[in-house]
This record gives C-alpha cells, sequence and structure tokens, in this order.
C-alpha cells in the first residue's frame, strides 16, 4: 500500500464535535472501528485513514447541523457516497467526521415534460434507472461502479456514455449544497441553460467535497431511444482500431458509446464472462437512435472499420446479447482482477486528444511490458481517455514502486500529449503531484478559491489542492 | 436611458497608470474621447460610463503587462470584445482601462484529427467558421451579432444551436487568461474530458472580465453534417407552437435549431426581411445528420405539429431558401426595431423549464399589451429562453419606468417559476438585483471567490456581484 501523510488532528475538537453530534444524532452517529475502518476505506492502493465517527443524516437541515457543528470545533467534514471512488477521496487523513449520504436516497421530483429529475445525493445510478425506466427515461452517466450520483457529481465521473453524452459536469443542472460555514446554497435555476453570474454548479461538480457537500441534485435526463443496437468489430493493431475511432467521431456518427479491449482485457472478459471473443484490440460500440437510424449508424461504422482491417464485425439489437456485453464491460475492472487471482489492479487514468490516443496506449503496452508488469488495458476511446491496469500483489515492495513508477511516468506521458492524468476518477489523494504539472499556476487560484469557501479547511482536507 | 452607478474613481493611480502604459504602448494606447465613448457603449439601455483609456495588446504577454501595470496602481480593467453585449458589461463605472482584444484575432491551431481549434479572443464567430468551411467543419454557438469568441466565452453566449450543440460552457475545452495580479494561467489540458480539479474553465465563462482577461481559447468542433434541412411551420397560439416544441424535444428529434417568433416578430420580419409568413405564431426549424437522418427527422417533426394543429409546414434543403430564412432570424433584432423607428428595443432574457414556458411567454405577451408596451418575442425555445423586446422612446421618461416595471415583472415572474432572469446574456450591471433573487445566499459565496481572486477589485468592477 502507499501510505498517505496524516495531517495534524485537533484532537480536542473531534471530542467535543463527537459528543454533540452523539447527542444529536443518538444511534445515527457510529464511533465503532469496523464502520469507521470502512467508511475509510477506498477501492485504491492507499493506506485507510480512518474518521473518528460516522453519521447518518436523513436532510438537507441534518447535514448542515452536521457541518455547522464541526465548524464550530475545525474539524474536518469527509462526505461519502459508496466509497467507490479511486484515489483515497473518502480517507480522513486528519481524522473527523464522515458523513455517509445513503440515507438520503430520495427521488424526490420527476419532471418528465422537462427531461429532468431531482433527487437526494444517496441516490444511485441503477436506483435511479429502474425508477425511471417506466417512464421511457433514463440517465446516461454510467462509472463502472454502481455509485452513488452525489458521490458521482463530487468527482464528475463519466464513463461509457460520455462520448455522447457527456459527464457530470453536462448533466447536473443545478444544485443544492451545505457549504463550510453551514450555509445551504442552490447553484442555478432549473432552467436549461443560464448566464446568471459564476457557474457554480460546474464549480462544486468535481469538488470532491473540499468546497461544501452536495445534498440534493437536479439531473438532466434523455428519452430512452427508439431503437438501441450494438455492435463489436476486432482489429489486428490498436493504432487501426484506434483510427477507426478517430474517423468515426470525425464523421459525425453519433456513437454512445466506443470502448476498446486491448488483447489482455479481451482474454479477461473470456474468462470471466465465458465469451470467446478473438483475442486482438477489440472495439464494442452502441448505436442510439431511430430504428433506420442505428442501422444506417452501424452500416457506416463497419464501411469504416473495413478501411482500417477490422474483422469479426457482429452487430445485434437483441436486448439479451446487448446486455450481455455490456455486462462484460462493466465487469471488466473483476475480470482483470482474476487475470492474477490476489493481486491489486491499480487504475490509471489518463485522457489525450484523440489524435494521441494510438500513440499512448501504444507506449503504455510497451512500458508495462518492459518494466514486466500485466496492465490490462480499457478504454473511453471516443474521449481519448482509457485505464491502464497494473495488476500489483501488494505485499511485495519491489512491484509497487515499480508500478509506482508506471503510474508516474503514464501521467507525465499523458501531459506532454496536451492529455490529463485524469479523466473521470478526480485527483483525491493521489493525483496532487500531477495536478500541479498539468495545470501549474491555475493550481493556486485553486487553492484560493478553496480557502476563500473553507478558511478553516474543514471540508475534506488534504485533498485535490493540498500541498 | 437608465443611469448606471458609479464607483470612487483613484484619480492618482489612473493617471499614474495610464502615463506608464502611454510610455509602452504608444499609438496602442488611446485616449481620445470618441474613441473611449465607443468602448463604454453597449447595445443597451444604461448610460455610458467612458474608460479614461483604451489599449490594444497584441499578445497575452502585453495582456499580461497592461494587467500589473494595472494592478501595481489599484485602476480598473475592461476587457472588450466587440461591444455587443447588453447589459453594461464594458462599462467603466470607476473609469480605468479598457482592453480592445480586437487584434488578438489569430486562428493558432486547428486540430481536425482533434475536432478542435486554438484561437485568440478577438477572432470573430463569422471569421472562424469562414476559415474552418473548407476543412468542414464548424463551431455552432451562433448569438445575434458576430460577437468575438473571447466575449461570448466571457458571457456564456449562446444563440439558435444551443438545443444541439449546448452554450459556450459546453464549448470551451480550455482557456488562457490573465489572472488580476499578471500570472498567466492555463484552465485545463486539451483533453475531451477531465477530472483534474476545480473546473476553472467553466468558472472563468460567464464571468465576464470579473476574475480575469481571457487570452486564449480552445474550443470544440463540429463537423459540417452531410446534410441540413430547414423547415417552417405556422400555429394558430403560442400555446400549440410550445406544445410542439416539447413534444419534438421529448421524443428526443435531434433539432439542431427550434426558433420562435410570436405574430408581432413574424410581421417585423415579413417587413423587414421582404418575406410573406403568415402572421401567426412560427416555429423555423433546422435539422442536421445524414440524407436519410434528416428527411425521418423532418418527417417526424411534421406529424407532431399536425397534432397540435400546425399549418403552411414547409422543408427545404436548398441552400439558398435555407439561409434566407435563418438571416432573417438572425436579423430579427434590427426588424423588430423598424417596427418602431426611433424606439430602443430593450431586450430581456428569460429562460424557464420549457413546461413553463407557452405560460411564460403568454404571460408577457397579456403583460406587455395590458401595459401598453410594444413587446415582440422571439425564442430559443428549445432551451426555454426567449427574449421580449419592447420598443421605447427612450427620451419619454414615463415609458421608461413602464418599460423597467415591465422587466422587473417578466424577471420575477420566471424565477418564480424556477428559471433564470438571463439564458444567454448575462448578469453585467443591468441584472444584479435579479442575481440575488434567483440564487440568494449563493451569490455572497460568488462574491467571496471574487474577492479571493480579485482581492483589488480591479476586474471589470461593478459586474455580477457587486453591490
Amino acid at each position: 500500500m502507499v501510505q498517505a501523510t496524516a495531517l495534524p488532528r485537533n484532537e480536542a475538537g473531534i471530542e467535543a464535535a463527537v459528543s454533540v453530534l452523539k447527542q444529536r444524532f443518538g444511534d445515527r452517529l457510529q464511533t465503532g472501528h469496523s464502520i469507521r475502518e470502512q467508511h475509510g476505506h477506498t477501492t485504491t492502493w492507499i493506506t485507510n485513514q480512518i474518521p473518528d465517527a460516522v453519521v447518518f443524516p436523513e436532510s438537507t437541515q441534518e447535514v448542515a447541523e452536521v457541518v455547522k457543528t464541526c465548524a464550530n470545533y475545525s474539524v474536518p467534514v469527509i462526505p461519502y457516497g459508496t466509497g467507490t471512488s479511486l484515489e483515497g477521496h473518502v480517507n480522513a487523513p486528519a481524522g473527523g467526521v464522515s458523513i455517509d449520504m445513503t440515507k438520503m436516497d430520495k427521488i424526490l421530483e420527476v419532471h418528465a415534460e422537462d427531461l429532468d429529475v431531482v433527487v437526494q445525493p444517496g441516490v444511485t445510478r441503477e436506483q435511479l434507472n429502474t425508477y425511471l425506466r417506466d417512464q421511457g427515461l433514463f440517465f446516461p452517466i454510467d462509472p463502472g461502479a454502481n455509485a452513488s450520483l452525489g458521490g458521482m457529481a463530487a468527482t464528475r465521473a463519466s464513463g461509457t456514455n460520455a462520448v455522447r453524452y457527456g459527464t457530470m459536469k453536462d448533466n447536473v443542472l443545478s444544485l443544492e449544497a451545505v457549504m463550510a460555514d453551514g450555509t445551504v446554497i442552490r447553484s442555478a435555476s432549473r432552467a436549461k441553460k443560464s448566464s446568471a453570474g459564476y457557474d457554480l454548479t460546474r464549480l462544486m461538480v468535481g469538488s470532491e467535497g473540499t468546497l461544501g457537500v452536495i445534498t440534493e441534485l437536479t439531473l438532466r435526463l434523455q428519452g430512452i431511444p427508439e431503437a438501441i443496437r450494438s455492435a463489436r468489430c476486432s482489429f489486428n493493431t490498436v493504432d487501426d482500431a484506434c483510427r477507426a475511432v478517430m474517423m468515426t467521431i470525425q464523421y459525425g456518427i453519433p456513437v454512445a458509446r466506443i470502448e476498446l479491449l486491448d488483447p489482455m482485457s479481451v482474454k479477461a472478459a473470456n474468462d470471466y464472462s465465458k465469451l470467446s471473443l478473438p483475442e486482438t484490440p477489440l472495439l464494442l460500440l452502441e448505436f442510439h437512435g431511430s430504428d433506420a437510424g442505428v442501422l444506417e449508424q452501424t452500416d457506416m461504422f463497419g464501411s469504416i472499420a473495413e478501411e482500417f482491417g477490422g474483422f469479426d464485425f457482429e452487430a445485434t439489437s437483441s436486448v439479451e446479447e446487448r446486455n450481455k456485453l455490456w455486462q462484460a464491460r462493466h465487469d471488466m475492472y473483476w475480470a482483470t482482477h482474476a487475470l492474477r487471482p490476489g493481486a491489486k489492479g491499480l487504475s490509471t487514468d489518463v485522457c489525450v486528444p484523440i489524435s494521441r490516443l494510438a500513440e499512448c496506449v501504444g507506449a503504455a503496452s510497451a512500458k508495462a511490458t518492459e518494466m514486466g508488469l500485466i496492465a490490462p488495458i480499457v478504454g473511453h476511446v471516443g474521449d481519448g481517455n482509457f485505464h491502464a491496469l497494473p495488476l500489483i500483489d501488494m505485499e511485495n515492495a519491489e512491484e509497487l514502486a515499480k508500478a509506482g513508477e508506471f503510474v508516474s511516468w503514464l501521467n507525465d506521458l499523458a501531459i506532454s500529449m496536451e492529455g490529463t492524468c485524469t479523466g473521470e476518477h478526480g485527483i483525491g489523494q493521489g493525483k496532487r503531484p500531477y495536478l500541479k504539472k498539468e495545470l501549474g499556476e491555475a493550481t493556486r487560484f485553486m487553492a484560493a478559491i478553496k480557502a476563500a469557501l473553507d478558511p478553516d479547511n474543514i471540508m475534506n482536507p488534504g485533498k485535490i489542492v493540498a500541498d
């Protein structure tokens, strides 16, 4: 494991705040070790830093009470959704109170005519989509995990649909948040567009709990398309596959999903999901539109793929076959782990301009091989975002050091290609040094915003802009 | 005219800064009255507040020099694009230096494979699209005026294509800006998506020059669609037209444009653009896609329109006819002025959830009539955004007061419908009181951000969050 830096603890303040909150929240404040450990747990390679208490509020007003109490005693507050973030986002380097949002899981209002929905932050993406299905609506953002929508907003998450529907930044219309002094704000109206002042919605989306706690979200919805068609196509090289992707995007084919699996990932999917795909670079695609539209899109992609030596091209509108394919894609994180039982996958998350994608993926593969690392690669290639996932024996210090070197090298490479160290996972604790490399002086202004909105540094300290 | 509040002037500082800048920039610093007056001019009903000097930098470094000099002497800096904003954005209530960006008008890099372009802020939208046409690319955001891209970013502009392509917030990938202390920052990488820290791009977009001066923009581009088809359809009532719009959006028909003209606006267009449209509520539409796709979309819309009593439905793919129709739409601001020669149109800009649109447009029409105002209405109705434009004799104090009452009433109405007082024009000086009504406590946090990034309040003071 990688040791995260501990920050000074305000012992007296923590004791006082936890005692006040215990009195107020009774059984809805927990201090048992295992529950605290679970709330410091992230699907990550960074060591746990556990909070001193976990509180389960049921309303915005209760969240405001928790924050005000913590503010009174200068005690850290760490919002917690489902704990599926990857960069130590829910760790408590200075201790403090974890606010578990899972009891705030109500879908408050569906405005079908306006294609939006108002939800509490503990609602998960699958819960929302199950609820909406009968109304012919869906929410398109789909990170691998069944994350909470508040957590997804906080990390500016995306997933396989982003190439068509954007990321959380594009799909949160407005939000309510409790700020560091306990004030409740609404960032914007429910109008589809606005020029009303600074874009606080987009500032809070991706702020990882460091500026406030999101307590309500108004999200854009989409109508479930008349027709959905999935396809897969194998290629001889990653370069061929990436060139086919580039041309597909340039032709303006409105693909809903276009995902790359490298040969090692295809092997993992074959084993884990009992498929028999050719173990060469593979693209998985999905098309949304009218019946005629998706057929046309599929055909256009087919012609492009052929130009780049694509083979075993298969398309289907069968729900069952589609689900099987995409379930395999969503299970990739676990499937790749099965390539080396007992190992832990350290997910990288670089995103580069698409013109540099083939080069970046190719270099990542070659570097991993050269370093003797097993590192399958999957990618949201329509956006230029991919995950190389070195599988590491966490007890082996030498291997862990090598993985660290690989991650660092890959982040630097992406930055040198005018890309970013994180397309969708966020900065958290793990990527702070790369944020500085990537954006330089701009991070000083991020720190100034943090200091202005949270002068006592109680909101999820030690993340994003902390030194 | 409406008197804008003057702010205290730092006479000694202004004199010193202008003298230093004069020495540095020579003829590229102007202090003649008429040029200063022109740079305080906005297409607006707010009185001019002219700057003390106008400087014409040619590079980011020169902008940084100007800002540093002004920062040294605590002198206001007001960025200026084409002066087409509508809410007093380029006024100089405390005097200071107008930075005219028109000499920074280079298109720096076109990345056709990545569908992006890097431009200086003085490039206008028409200049960019003319440049891109041969490469089969275009930039979709189209406010009425041929505005500069820097100005469009600063006001979070949009226009008729927003229903499909979004607003400036969705189409600026990254930007370079000179901050209040003269530091040059880059807000993001050139990757299509990112979770790298606070979203400074979106914070600067719509900040109206109050946080920094935008000196470079990386913009998303679109491929020119294989086929474009325009259509128009008349309706008996605004309500019918709005219901047709709502159903079109709900059906997921990817309209590129869907614009409403009320009967008075149709009359204005007929007169100004020599058309002979039925003088009833009218929808103008545009569809982008494949040849088959645009035909399918047009047919689907046709069926929807029929359900709501639409008539005189006509569709065309002819470039000439299309251009004529859309030129008429873009000329509406001037066309409506011809309804009452000598009068000035005071553009409102509310945006409401689409389910409230028909009610809001209807109420605005009725209120104008009740008040004896001539107020044609045009709207980007796919977004719920519309402009009622009372035509006012600016010398008539009573009429002006009535217009003020109308604007205030309409903004309040939109806010009560969970909408915003500004869909695309921005806050500037004119809408500050409504921003507070709309977002309440949130404006306090906007002010905190402003104070943190610009502690001496030199960046376009008196706009957005000023009291």
